[in-house]
């Protein structure tokens, strides 16, 4: 199912989970039409797990998310997002925000204030007009439905500067039962990995545990979100929420089993291809880079040297012009901070050999450079030290990029 | 004399240390009449100090500039200096040709090879054209005078994306006598601190031993070169060398004493004058930031958080825009790694107080709109936890260094 993704604008209808309903709608922080609140709500009880940025500047949100979650895992109901307003450095009113968002949505549908999620994107530092968002809860609850185009509304409700909605859907087999796993995802730029990097939100009708949760999605975001970057920045708002049902009456994950190591793969799966959506879709961005690193002497330095790779300027420039400099590219990893013999290096670009014991190998430019000017370009680095690997995805860096930051509020 | 910089095209007759000679031609790596060859000789033996890029991979002139320092700190007879081509990632191949031009300029003034600097700058990963520059050596030699025009043309031919020459002097009164120091850089991209960032030459009548000239141009570096960024990428070929011809006669510097100070705050004049001169002609720049962290446990602290600051890609391109969006420098300062308290944070922009305890403090945007439109416009940070304090250097990314960048070898 995850494959359906690039070609279809939503999930089809028999990729909702089970147990869950959609709705989106405008609320008056963005100029209506546009879609700038939505809601995801469990029929019942849901188990939930998170993972949240690690910038010491948290949004009122994000710490609410953190303690509703302490309190409520296993019996959490509803998140509400809002676009446009990171509701961030907002002080006191910003919390109170916050939390009368969280009590109006408990209210509405009968359930305590801490089994409800509120999320919030947008400019940093603009007090948040939460009226505008109360007014519109008991219809937009009302309005919550299993449609595609719930789930739709949703994922444009949640967009900033987006281009596009981004969702990925997946499936596996539990105790015979089919479980299906439903992600979307919304980032372009403040993106850099340090924990979710972005807001995503995961929905499941697996039954599971909420510590088999949460550890499926610890492990599951370190290979996917938290291996892309855009501009470096990691953002103060990022919340990754997954919500799991049960209404698929599998028999409950509650041991670290074959079946769990089944829904982790799911699980990943969807992480992954929301993780690239968001890189494909990075401010002002052309192309998706793969940087893989091998031959470090261990997972976290080639980790280290595929993201100094992957967050330095000058490579991502040249990406977007699709110039073969590997030079550029030899230059960060020596900067990395990782002991690496320039002598054992060898660079592919696009699958073309460049680099070999860290000079030129002889090599078509013309061929590395339209090679360089497809979607998704795979750049291996071999550091010949051992047998440490990893992968960081990246995008090109654009002039437009400098054009939708140099006056993002106005 | 430092604040003449700005207004001259090259240093005045009476700025030149006594005891070198500067010269540079066209010899053939660049398009003629482009100057492409640089050399400053010491009438004497000179003594000789200098730091280096910390990248792991370093070009074939750093490694021969350090083991020729290292051999011959006290009796140093020349540099010469190569842009176009940085002779770096190119093997043996690329230490012989650092090695022949040193030779070649050697026997052509009669002293040891090891007694020549050699310095290249440009493309990475394409072998030197090494014939090209030693067919002019001996011209160049013989051109050598001890006129502006001859260290004006050395400014000119070390350029490499810059758009104008760097130039700085300063004075000092030592024993009675007036010692001049007149210094020169290039550099525009590539530039992170972590050693020099760059090339850069300063030449000084001044009589000081080598281990003192040595402390004092690491003393030197730290609050000026190295606290200054472009771009985050940390060069292959950073250099920076002060050369001391003794020729003003004072009694020689062995100590570090009173007159070893002055010494040393002429020389921190020199550096920040070029350090800024770099940030202020960084690729695509149209304007110097400096972000001034107050108030951290410790020094290194607010170092690390200015760093974070000012090599934020959303915080430089806000500056493109003149954008007074605040929530993204206490982002910044949220994820530096160094632990803050975000309701203790002010932060002013161009002098305007526009956030206060970590939230927004009403300020005019038309006001700080157009105080960021200057050329220079300083960033305030308060952190208010310590007596800690740091000052690094940026200019504004905008969508020029994109352009410049793409395909700069084309």
């Amino acid at each position: 199912m995850t494959n359906d993704t690039p070609r279809m604008n939503t999930a089809p209808l028999n990729a909702l989970p089970r147990g869950f309903r959609f709705a989106a709608t405008n609320c008056g922080l963005r100029k209506a039409p546009n879609l700038d609140l939505g809601l995801i709500i469990g029929d019942e009880e849901v188990t939930a797990a998170g993972v949240f940025t690690q910038n010491l500047v948290q949004a009122a949100p994000v710490v609410l998310c953190r303690r509703h979650l302490h309190k409520a895992a296993s019996r959490m109901r509803a998140v509400i997002v809002n676009s446009r307003n990171a509701n961030c450095a907002t002080g006191e009113a910003g919390v109170a925000a916050a939390e009368a968002t969280a009590h109006a949505v408990a209210r509405e549908i009968g359930c305590d204030a801490e089994q409800v999620f509120v999320c919030s994107t947008g400019v940093i530092g603009i007090p948040l007009r939460t009226e505008r968002i109360l007014n519109v809860i008991p219809a937009l609850i009302k309005a919550a439905d299993r449609t595609a185009e719930g789930f739709g509304g949703f994922t444009r409700a949640i967009m900033t500067t987006d281009t596009r909605p981004k969702w990925a859907a997946s499936r596996c087999n539990l105790s015979g039962r089919t479980i299906r796993l439903l992600g979307c995802a919304k980032g372009a730029g403040m993106i850099h990995p340090n924990m979710a990097t972005m807001l995503a939100y995961i929905v499941t009708d697996a039954a599971i545990g909420s510590p088999l949760l949460q550890r499926a999605l610890n492990l599951a975001v370190r290979g996917t979100f938290n291996s892309i970057t855009v501009d470096g920045d990691t953002s103060t708002n990022d919340t990754l929420l997954a919500l799991a049902s049960g209404a698929a009456a599998n028999r409950t994950i509650t041991r670290p089993d074959a079946e769990y190591r089944r829904f982790l793969t799911a699980l990943e799966n969807v992480c992954r291809s929301l993780a690239l959506q968001i890189v494909a879709d990075g401010e002002g961005a052309t192309r998706v880079i793969e940087i893989e690193v091998r031959g470090a002497a261990s997972d976290d330095a080639a980790r280290q040297v595929a993201s100094t790779i992957a967050g330095s300027s000058l490579v991502k420039t040249m990406f977007a012009g699709a110039d073969p400099n590997w030079g550029r590219i030899l230059a960060a990893a020596g900067r990395s901070g990782i002991k690496i013999n320039p002598r054992r290096t060898n660079i592919y670009l696009a699958g073309v050999l460049t680099c070999r014991g860290g000079v030129e190998h002889r090599f078509s430019e013309r061929n590395a450079h339209s090679r360089m000017l497809r979607d998704f370009v795979p750049v291996r680095v071999e550091l010949g030290l051992g047998r440490g690997r990893a992968c960081v995805w990246t995008c090109d860096f654009t002039a437009d990029y400098v054009h939708i930051n140099a006056s993002y509020r106005t």
